[in-house]
């Protein structure tokens, strides 16, 4: 099984947004091939990071997801915040790193 | 539901045998109240965290595990090497921390 870990720093102000917009979420992953499952996770630290983490049967089925047309309209509601504070040359509400792992052992 | 995700800094010359420990793991908390699963993620990139992730019923159950001694039974292999190098001055070859989540969707 094949693990996909979003780290997300999210600044203070967008917090609320970030929560709104996971807790109405597309789904469109939900329908992809090799799918297994998702948790988005709150840190208790209220200066950490949220944590998405996805289930695949296969490494190959994350990488089709995330070069495909519903990854784009998944998140099309936060990339456009984050386009939007470009152009205003505001503050970036949130950032984002993936790591991918393995599962050792249940 | 609560979840704990314990980030282990393993030095390379001890990923080897990290990972015999959690092959052969005691399973000492899989008999806890509140416990839910666990899983451990192995990084693809090799000088990435491994993860320990577990889900507990409530914080509580995860914080009655961490101080019994069950706990420390499960982690005696584990905290034996550490010791060891502390005596010997020798390379501490891993590190950990704790963070604690909720579940916001999933």
């Amino acid at each position: 099984m094949f693990v996909a870990i979003n780290y997300i720093t999210c600044k203070d102000f967008y917090r609320e947004k970030f929560e709104k917009l996971f807790a109405t979420r597309a789904k469109e992953v939900d329908t992809m091939p090799g799918f297994i499952r998702m948790q988005v996770l709150k840190p208790d630290d209220r200066e950490g990071d949220y944590l998405i983490i996805s289930h695949w049967k296969a490494e190959e089925d994350f990488r089709k997801w995330s070069h495909s047309p519903q990854f784009l309209e998944g998140h099309r509601r936060g990339f456009e915040d984050i386009a939007e504070a470009k152009r205003n040359g505001a503050e970036i509400p949130m950032k984002s790193v993936f790591k991918t792992y393995k599962v050792l052992t249940e």
